[in-house]
């Protein structure tokens, strides 16, 4: 699995689940600039659902998901990967492991996040993530700067949320909507000028008007930075 | 890349194009049945649309893509696939050289077609693929007790078909709807009793609600056999 063009391979870490790895794989292909199939970026894309769950390890002490998150990534590497991407915000919490474990950048999902809410102005984002990833503080520690007030659903909420991510992972969609929608409602209510999806699943179920304030998918913007770096180098 | 659970992994060659590689790829985790992420089927996909174009090898005597095919099907069986799907038709002009390249099962992206084709007694079968798929008699080859009548689009029918084709591979999918549906219309006007999606392009233009007619869409039904083929190992 060596390189089969000058364009650089782009290695998908996934299966953080599965159906969030398809969207963001469908994003990149939509993503990049082609007139036929040959235009196209090559791919490496390992989708491993059996990774353990990170949210279970950050709350509750299960089994860590950074060796095999290390693993797989080398696996990428060797198979021909010029970058890792990640489509999960919660493994970002181990994202320095996979860094250490490959010579090829790993690109962090919550930077083009960043990037795109400083660019629009926002200062105050609500943010829509598993709870690991909202308890971690995983956006706020990437924005040291403090530019952006992250405004985290309340308890009950946060709830609601944690249970329409799991119903994604189930495939049950219509139970998802209605938990992830309140929640969204709940965070424009309180006075977030734009929403993050900072759970891959939850653009799976939530269409960017559903919240009546720009909303910025964290998928979406991997894909973007991915195909913008690859193009680059 | 080894194993990472009891589950067999499937091997994806992909790229021909992207968005039908992302289209199967959610086909498959869809076709899954699943509780959790962990409950998923491991992937391990390489999308290389660098890979010669099949139809201009076929056609007009084009570079073949047959040691493309077998190195990245290779590198998908060291990489761990216990088995490698392809999800192109026009791919398996060229199936026998795969096969032969390596130890593992390779679906053959027609079998599963011409079993639901016989399980809901289909007779006269429309052909949507493209122009080197339906001259090579790709369909008609794989069913040699000749059970189905195939109904290939007459000349000019063709030519809109095959335009359609290249108008989704360059992300126009408002062009090439039209054309692929004026081609099904045509089919159905002509006798068929179903139609075939008989090209991977096919399916992310045309519903399968759009013919008037049942319809086989040969991604799905892949990606449903390599689910089971996947679950009962």
């Amino acid at each position: 699995m060596q390189a089969h063009s000058s364009l650089p391979t782009i290695g998908v870490l996934g299966g953080m689940g599965p159906a969030a790895t398809a969207d963001f794989f469908a994003k990149l292909v939509a993503a990049t600039p082609a007139r036929c199939d040959q235009d196209h970026l090559p791919v490496l894309l390992h989708s491993v659902p059996q990774i353990p769950d990170r949210a279970s390890c950050f709350l509750h002490g299960g089994p860590s998901p950074a060796p095999m998150l290390s693993h797989i990534a080398r696996g990428l590497e060797r198979g021909g990967a010029s970058m890792i991407v990640m489509p999960c915000n919660t493994a970002h919490l181990w994202h320095d492991a996979v860094v250490q474990a490959v010579q090829v950048p790993v690109l962090h999902i919550v930077d083009p996040v960043l990037c795109a809410l400083r660019r629009d102005g926002i200062t105050c984002a609500g943010l829509l993530g598993t709870t690991a990833t909202v308890q971690a503080g995983l956006y706020r520690q990437r924005d040291p700067a403090g530019g952006i007030h992250w405004l985290e659903p309340e308890a009950h909420s946060q709830v609601q949320v944690a249970a329409g991510i799991a119903a994604v992972k189930a495939g049950d969609l219509a139970q998802a909507r209605p938990l992830l929608l309140a929640a969204a409602r709940a965070l424009v209510a309180r006075g977030a000028q734009a929403l993050v999806y900072a759970c891959t699943e939850v653009p799976l179920v939530l269409d960017p008007a559903d919240a009546g304030v720009p909303t910025f998918d964290a998928t979406q913007l991997l894909a973007e930075a991915a195909v913008q770096q690859a193009l680059q180098s």
